[in-house]
């Protein structure tokens, strides 16, 4: 995910954008590999997204500076990286056009700022925006679907359970995630470490993470999380389980207290 | 920055750390210039921290991965992104000691997870961590100096106001920065980007950026933020001001309303 917004840098505005998507994905069972956030400029809106395309990834998000503004230069920066020109499009004019209709503000001026959001790079075409006026862009790279997105959270959201999950599913394919966070009381992280090493050992496609939660009444507090992906969703569930088990036993054994247990369905694609 | 954490790519944190960081350098006049978050993994790691030192910048902040379990890895990831072994780190031992003498736990089993948390590429130095175990570390590396802090916010905190920002302060110099918000009803960002546009040629320098905020009682709203970065106090506020002033008339010639102005007092560093 490239999120494009000086608002972002300079703590304005929090990425609740990339949180969003980021649990979007790894609820089917896909992990967003990266996240970058950069500067409404043209070279490191360009130098930001060859970045991301050097990473063979399937899927590049882009997020932010779709609008009608000159702050928002997400297609220019984007046409830079690529060297494709930007052209308007047809397909989007219309979209807009009838965005406005949709609003009752009849038939609009297309200024050049309302072109602007219709300008795309050759190659690229326009997805449909229910919410606001800027649509979304969608281009296929080298093997790696772009798709941008308004910055705008509904309409990001919008434009992304509509087009973006239904395309990343059907090419992916079904895996299906276990979660499960135990909250612990009573041991350090660096005690807790042997364990958690020797069961990454037994089984090396589990994800286990440890979050210190502080010191409460003399008790170190953490909580650690299990994830296990699998095709199958029974056995996602079933080795998130066997997990957990071992590491309850081995924190009970050392004297700590698992005070609470709480899990995800295995969720997945449908 | 560099964030390390599946806990951020999944959607299970929200990466406050790096809104508080780019708040803390926006009031210095600093921007930050890249957010980038990348997985628990090595290979990720490596990559990100080399394509943190590709831009030159003056100084990388890495977030996250110092404690003792073995999904912290950053260290390590640094250490091979840069060529430099891991070695044990006298200065950092004695400060993870201390530590646990202040939390009245004596002197504890230097465990291999204790150690962790004390081997550092070689050439770093640790930096001393007020609140929780992990040291931060500091290194030098091709002209950008690297600061790697907890991703506890508390821990992360702490170093970073006691020894990041006095240093990118020190070597940056002064600048002060204005930053006014102008709360705009009654005009689509659409109608409003020329008045940008022309405002933006006029003064290069200046940072103009708008936020639609969808439509109430049938009225578009904006909110406008309007930023001049200055080495002298009196400039940044002055020219911020002029900017405001010409935007406004046009926006009220335009027959849309400001509703609110809320300016930042130009902040700078001491």
């Amino acid at each position: 995910m490239l999120a494009v917004g000086r608002e972002l840098l300079i703590g304005r505005t929090l990425n609740t954008n990339a949180q969003w998507i980021g649990r979007r994905l790894a609820r089917k069972g896909t992990l967003l590999a990266e996240i970058t956030t950069v500067d409404d400029d043209l070279r490191e809106i360009s130098a930001g997204l060859r970045s991301c395309l050097g990473r063979r990834a399937d899927f590049v998000i882009v997020v932010g500076g779709l609008g009608p503004t000159p702050d928002d230069m997400t297609l220019r920066g984007i046409s830079k990286g690529i060297r494709r020109r930007l052209r308007a499009n047809e397909e989007a004019l219309s979209m807009i056009r009838e965005h406005y209709v949709r609003r009752n503000m009849g038939r609009i001026e297309m200024t050049p700022a309302r072109r602007k959001m219709a300008t795309l790079p050759i190659g690229a075409r326009p997805v449909r925006n229910g919410v606001g006026t800027a649509p979304g862009v969608r281009l296929e790279l080298e093997g790696t679907t772009v798709f941008c997105l308004p910055g705008v959270p509904s309409e990001m959201k919008s434009i992304f359970g509509g087009f973006v999950e239904p395309e990343i599913v059907e090419k992916l394919g079904r895996l299906y995630r276990k979660y499960i966070t135990l909250k612990i009381e009573g041991i350090y992280e660096s005690a807790l470490a042997p364990t958690i090493e020797s069961e990454l050992r037994r089984r090396p496609g589990a994800y286990i993470k440890s979050h210190p939660r502080g010191i409460r009444e003399g008790k170190s507090r953490i909580e650690l999380d299990v994830a296990v992906v699998n095709e199958d969703r029974e056995t996602a569930d079933e080795s998130a389980a066997q997990i957990v088990r071992e590491i309850k036993s081995e924190i009970e054994a050392a004297g700590a207290t698992v005070v609470s247990e709480r899990g995800t369905a295995p969720s997945g694609r449908k």
